[in-house]
């Protein structure tokens, strides 16, 4: 990113690494809504010069005279959200704030991104993953931000044994709420959205209906698949602020609407005082970006490991150079109908 | 109520009691400001001749075949909401909601109130509770709905070990929700509310700080005090809907906005999206119809036998006869400055 | 049963039903080992003219005058556990234990038992749910214990994504808490037990990893597969109370030890203090009879209806007459083999 | 300490500060029960040459480069836990176990201790708390050990309002369980203890009644005070072994046994099977180490700034010099009946 709205290479110095820190070279990479947002939609203010990226395999290249558990070579899966593990917010279980608010969030936001020969890893014994054998540097990418940020959502929205849960938005990460509903042991799963590559996918991680906006308001085709029954939870991947009405519309008392969308404009989220019990519906709402560091990448990677999840269905096109990336990103932006996610293979 | 706006005393047969239910006959009784949006708010739409009160202690008069733990001449306490204990949403723990959103509050809205000579309680082993003898009948009537309320706040915001808690409206549920929030730890609790009377009251119940919204924006006096550091939780025990936006731009990631308040009017609650971390900070909403029946009562009751909670602050008005529910009912209209909370006991 | 070790036939009155009772007729059983517990190891102390069995699916035959949402004719799901939904511990959430310690359980424990032509259901709004059409009669016999069993199991051990759980023992309980824990997120999941048919069930419902007990010391085995690391969770449905020495050493930091097997014999539980982390290691131990009532009932149908889960490996001998129960009974007694469970189908 | 059982003055070189670390100057420090199992009872295993201590307020000395929020000058507080942040472990919140079980505990068992003339924090950021000026260097040493420790049984225990809850053991730590049971709405609290001194400073923390060991069974006289019912929360702060078997059999279905008291010698806990509901009776059994960091230290501190705990009673014997601490190490070992916590206030 050079600055709003305009892409393009540059050369800059490699990082130097701290005591406690990384470097690492991409073996693979993935281009995210995200960067999308921030090039063209302006969704953190101006950067210029910024690499973009926060999506990657790699293999360390130089560690800290700190780090313990890392060393050159190694192969490791890149959280998309790196922390700092020493802060109170992170004491407190909230480590994607650490420092303030959603600070955890440091590539391609507050520092150079994955998009680059070498970069840097902030933490590295808190932040990279070894990457189990089992695991294609390629799949791997999807544990970075896609499958976490998913799952996140499914966690948030406390997903139990049997319960019927709406989707909202099945782009990667809706898909990803999907098959991490899936696992928490949902029963019917309503995934909304229109794309016909996606409401494929959707069916393969489970989705038991799918539901298209193009066909009318989904709050009504839901009640009437429901025959009039609220839904346990929803789990808003995509959509602006008005889903969140549709949403509290869904949902029982005692159930949660819990976000992972990035909400990129508008000024306030409309709860429906009515649905919501005026106030005393015990309707939840909870949003929040994925938990960063190396944990949370060791446990996702078992899915993969024990064959829970396969994200293959994901990776729907892939690419050999670096070069490519620039291709990848304006699929991104372009999203043709085909396309789920972009990624690149590096030597 | 005889209609809308139009209070008065009229003749009913006494009610039935069934296999599982019980009649009562009041000690003591209390009006409620629920009551007062009932009549002059047309809060839950128009109703005829229905007797108003959901706050008493009584004598049990008759029981039902299958009742086991209670018989006439016991001394009991009621708790505003009286669930259907076997509903799949009392199982799901969320009673208040048994056979559909926030039908476990009977009296007053879908049968008769206490305000009466007789009155019938339903599932009078579940939700009847009997009165410790420490407990005075008219202290009792606190916990029907005022104690429960306040305290469901401070335990929806999950308040914890030295939090700082901002509580806005001090009347007697957010009283309440000050003294709930430092028994389960809070440290820094700020009390918002403007009547020198409440002011003092909250100061009582352990309020550190109080904020007066007629001395200018809370938001801004809160951070001023706090210098600039957001608090943990949000407990909203009055205002209007605008009061959800203060919370969320005063909480932490990771915080928790919890609502009480009967939310009487307006369509949608405003959460401010660059505040609530663009869909992705954590900030947890919450409201909710306190849980009702006779576990809530037994272990409440607890807190004032064994001297952790002084209620005698909330009783500001003393009446000793029924025909004194009248003025109270007005008071409580009327909300002159040294009132918090009425109460009539009877012979 | 008609005493101990003395099973046989007996004719007795139809039960009477009160106001909010069901009469049943079962349309299909399935006999349990805690039946051979009661009869033959004399766990629940003497009975004399005990009707046995808790499993079963069935027909409403008759409601009392205050039922809303059954009528004769209806198909439902039996729950094993049948509680007193008004009482305390119900509303605190632990329903098993109503009005008592495991005072849930009534089935063929404080009253006849469902292997009757004609059985008694308590509460039947609360402990009756309706039998969807996609589930058959037989299928439904494994939702009345085996897999809310098994599932609470997972649930006690707070399984989640990713994570390693060894499960001991895997009669069809233990195959069930395999699933349970597939379907809440699992990654790693060890079924330890020595029978070949329930090893191949186990793989079915998603066992990694095999571990016979006649192949040396199970922890020991453990360890080595996990290159002596702990496990994250540990669930027990089998083996004597020296299974909880086995798992406390198995677990981590934090992790849990999650019993559902019925302890007949002995003094203590040993929990080895060293490996506890001299008192100080967080390894939460917790052993709990599975929830009862509807709500549970209506939820893990879901995961039939929507094909998360398939209970038809478990049914390996399937009868068709009532007379066949008593083979079914030492079937469950002897265990041959390939026995996991034994359904008999009524007309 | 100079090897078991024997103790006197060492010198040692400072220690050195990495890029994370500081360098404090105690400015009030306390000998705690553990370091007197240290020595005298050989609790963790020989050691040569071990500075002892735990407990201190301090003085920053010297701080490492990559240190941000502290400065020499800086008052601090000290918790007796100075976890590994970016470890696994710790992201999975329990930091005392970072990189391994109880490894969280780095002074006076892994490394020197804090009774030294200078003494050396790791991970400053995350492990020291800046000390507010209300409260004073000598109650701020009841922040590193005591209070935290006690906060956390009463944590773990999951203390509601209202529950009743016996703590057994009121040295300082059990007395800090009791007031920490108080602060999360505690009703009934049974604290059992012999020494009059340490009756006495119960009630002032909110005991309701004192059991005294010697005067017979405590479970029978428990279970007399409570007129036969069952008790919902145990806290063991004290005794050995066998105190599990107790607590198990005082406890109600669904209560918890939360232990915080190191167990120092025996091979099990003796768990009785019958009272534990033959292992379906849903009695939690947890124990564990208190939290470290500074998150824990800020949020108790903020109870002692705004009044709500006062440790001033803890605090029964005080000097003023360095080598008082020989003295007061020995009275921790001797325990004369008007001790509960010594602390030296240094210059």
């Amino acid at each position: 990113m050079l600055g709003f709205d305009r892409i393009g290479w540059i050369e800059k110095d490699i990082p130097e690494v701290g005591p406690t820190d990384a470097l690492c070279r991409p073996l693979a990479i993935s281009p995210c809504t995200s960067d999308v947002h921030t090039v063209w939609e302006h969704a953190i203010g101006d950067r210029h010069d910024l690499i973009l990226g926060h999506e990657a395999s790699a293999e360390v290249v130089e560690v800290g005279s700190l780090v313990k558990d890392f060393k050159p070579g190694d192969k490791v899966i890149i959280p998309a959200i790196t922390p700092d593990w020493e802060a109170v917010e992170s004491q407190a279980g909230f480590s994607q704030h650490s420092y303030g608010m959603l600070n955890g969030w440091k590539f391609s936001n507050v520092k150079d991104g994955t998009f680059a020969e070498y970069f840097h890893v902030n933490q590295a014994d808190g932040n990279l993953a070894h990457l189990p054998e089992e695991i294609s540097v390629v799949d791997a990418v999807m544990l970075s931000d896609m499958v976490p940020t998913g799952f996140h959502g499914a966690n948030n929205a406390e997903v139990a044994y049997g319960e019927t849960v709406v989707v909202i938005g099945i782009g990667p990460v809706g898909l990803m709420a999907v098959a991490g509903s899936v696992l928490r042991g949902a029963g019917r799963v309503y995934a909304v959205g229109s794309r016909k590559k996606c409401q494929e996918v959707a069916k393969f991680y489970g989705a038991t209906d799918i539901i298209n906006y193009r066909d009318g308001d989904i709050v009504e085709q839901i009640f009437e698949a429901q025959k009039g029954k609220h839904v346990d939870k929803v789990i808003l991947a995509g959509g602006g602020l008005e889903t969140f009405e549709q949403a509290v519309k869904l949902v029982r008392p005692g159930g949660i609407v819990s976000n992972i969308n990035y909400l990129g404009s508008g000024d306030y989220l409309p709860i429906p005082r009515v649905e919501w019990g005026l106030g005393m519906g015990h309707i939840r709402i909870i949003g929040g970006l994925m938990p960063g560091g190396r944990k949370n990448m060791d446990y996702l990677a078992q899915l993969l490991v024990n064959k829970r999840l396969d994200v293959s269905p994901l990776l729907t096109h892939r690419f050999g150079n670096f070069k490519d990336l620039e291709e990848g990103l304006l699929l991104m932006k372009d999203k043709p109908s085909d396309l789920i996610k972009p990624v690149i293979e590096l030597g």
